[in-house]
């Protein structure tokens, strides 16, 4: 299974503007891009920061083509939430999940954050993809796309304009270490 | 006059890869693109760790074309290597230094950085353009684009890929705020 790190980010590197929570900045191309990328991918995982954020619009969402897996320290916490097959919540490793998700058959996973989920996945090297919002926004605070001390190398797939806006989408593969 | 800020970045908006100081993460395709973009300028700013860094290769490469201005707390300490019209120490205020670049008649001004030097000049509004390679790298920790919290508009004006490499440059015009 491919795994794609999906996120909108100011140009110096925030996925938050500041301390307010969620994605309020991103821009109405982005929101739009989102929604269309979604659809290319038949799982996602993100974390219960980001399940709270949009809890309403992603129960609203609820597919059993698409399932939703919660990582969160309390899956407990969340049972009433649970819907099998649709929305799980689970504390297990990155690698475990991303093997159970290969197991049940899919193929392409959305990792939808935030930043403690990619430093996790990124650190296990489980990542195959990002596709990047790049906002027209400079913040010098807020939550950073990685949290971590790390040194990923990256290959360029693609970067392109969203709808005629100043929002760039960029692509990149995550290069494998030498050796 | 327009400033325009030039700087290599990684895609999470470090301009050092973790400690380590200068540019060497830089591609060779950043490189290249630096120097010739720095043709584009009749003067440069920038600060003195900046300096110290490239100091050699900059003495090497002075002309009285190309005004570089240093900006330092302690602009007597580096008397000794003036060359009048050409390398200047000075720990004037923002606002005073392009004024006199101004009045000097230069249409074109780099600013070089590092993270403290765009900060100032980013919050005294004095920047007009951002041009930015973003290298395919992830490093979650370094110096940052900009240190202070700060809230910039921006209009993406190019992004394209530096010589067929990973490297992206991204141009950028500051925008007014609105009232």
């Amino acid at each position: 299974m491919r795994l794609t790190l999906i996120a909108a980010q100011s140009v110096d590197g925030f996925i938050t503007r500041h301390d307010e929570p969620g994605t309020a900045f991103a821009s109405p191309a982005d929101q739009a891009h989102f929604r269309r990328a979604l659809t290319h991918f038949d799982c996602s995982v993100f974390g219960a920061t980001t399940y709270r954020v949009a809890r309403d619009q992603i129960r609203a969402g609820l597919s059993h083509g698409r399932r939703r897996v919660v990582l969160t320290r309390q899956p407990a916490a969340y049972a009433s939430d649970a819907v099998p097959g649709a929305l799980e919540f689970t504390d297990d490793a990155p690698e475990a999940i991303i093997d159970r998700l290969r197991q049940l058959g899919h193929r392409e996973g959305a990792l939808l954050g935030g930043a403690e989920i990619h430093d996790l996945f990124l650190h296990a090297r489980l990542v195959d993809e990002l596709w990047l919002t790049i906002e027209p926004r400079i913040f010098g605070a807020g939550t950073p796309l990685v949290r971590k001390r790390v040194d990923l190398s990256l290959e360029l797939l693609e970067a392109d304009r969203l709808d005629d806006s100043d929002s760039l989408l960029v692509k990149y593969r995550v290069r494998r270490p030498a050796g």
